[in-house]
């Protein structure tokens, strides 16, 4: 399951067109590295120098076999499906658009038939109508803000993000601590109460509403099972002190 | 409908913890601009001059209202949930760990209830143990990838994205019982401890380890509002018999 996981990964090749700062590059890199793809591809970047990123922590291996392509046509060659990235704020009239939720789950299923590109423009202008129309559709990231566009580099790590995204895992609970059992519970309150009543908290006369008070207390603390016996420890040396 | 969203997103506060990099900060000022979240907040950073950070397209009127800190305790005080942020690759067995997906969606759900804090810690340690001991719990991107950490601009970003993401279940939910804010929880905290010195059971030796142990114990029992004051109540009156 992993493997196919990882080979359907390594079908997506990340293209970044005409980026401007070589920092932008390095941290696309990086995300990739995070999220397990591999195939990274530049179209013109502005500085050449984009190999010594500085941002790039950990992602030199993904760097040293970048592949540089003098156009978009070049770099998506040998794609089956290629896909552009494009703000909020701007409206394409030309091609199907599709949320990032969505879109990702569909270039995910089509990463099982081959290689897929997907596209991100420089960070002034985007994807340009030529670089655009070698896509199929396009993927917005459905920000809030409409006149803000989004930092390249993280603007790739959503994409990514969205592409591993388990769904499954959003309905999944996580392992549950287990809690404190009543016999537990009881064992804290009795003695906290015992504590309480050493120290001069409880008046005798609403002692019994007090018991009453100070069990609930105890209960909606709900009390990790592994903390039961710390508390213990901790109000015995407390009664032992008072005598 | 949105205003609602709008008023649970301003709820949210960023809190950097030691960053180094100012371009760091912009970017994560960057991103919640683009996910509509208004409250940055950044305890000792690296480089004061944050304000400058260049790569702040669109961000300058949240950096200009972002609050500085000199300590955690402080910049989370007026929350009533405080979530860390984690790497994937650090094994964490002093909090529950939940994952981005599901994390973010309870977070959602308890903006609605008043302010939350979600911490990033430095761009080389992450968070400290002791940065951790103010947290209820932690929440882990589910990178691919065990030992390389996230840019923090990108964890920054797909955190603020899943929680934009999930909202709208958020406004649906009915409104939780309040929890007992950080401060109130600093303070029980600290009450307890000098009870714990007072009665001998803390080794001098040990204090240190012993302090953060036991506020992440009273983190993890999170206190319901009503019962903070409660509680402090009987450790005041218990700290007054100790002497």
């Amino acid at each position: 399951m992993t493997t196919d996981k990882a080979e359907t990964r390594n079908n997506l090749r990340v293209v970044l067109v005409a980026t401007r700062n070589p920092l932008n590059i390095g941290a696309s890199a990086r995300a990739m590295a995070n999220f397990g793809f591999g195939h990274l591809r530049v179209v013109n970047p502005y500085d050449v120098a984009f190999r010594e990123a500085r941002s790039a922590v950990g992602a030199a291996p993904l760097l040293a076999k970048t592949q540089e392509f003098p156009s978009v046509a070049a770099a998506v060659a040998d794609c089956h499906l290629v896909v552009g990235t494009t703000n909020a704020g701007r409206r394409e009239l030309q091609h199907p658009i599709r949320r990032l939720e969505y879109g990702a789950r569909v270039i995910s299923r089509d990463l099982v038939g081959g290689p897929v590109a997907l596209l991100f423009g420089s960070e002034k202008y985007g994807l340009s109508n030529d670089d655009m129309s070698h896509c199929h559709w396009l993927m917005r990231i459905p920000t809030t803000s409409q006149d803000l566009s989004m930092n390249l580099g993280q603007a790739v790590a959503l994409c990514l993000y969205e592409m591993a995204r388990e769904s499954k895992a959003a309905a999944a609970r996580p392992t549950k601590i287990r809690s404190a059992t009543a016999a537990e519970n009881e064992q804290v309150t009795a003695m906290l109460l015992e504590v309480l009543a050493k120290s001069g908290y409880v008046n005798p006369r609403t002692a019994g509403s007090t018991e009453e008070k100070v069990r609930r207390l105890v209960r909606r603390l709900e009390i990790p099972g592994r903390d039961a016996p710390v508390l213990m420890g901790m109000l015995r040396q407390i009664l032992w002190k008072l005598g």
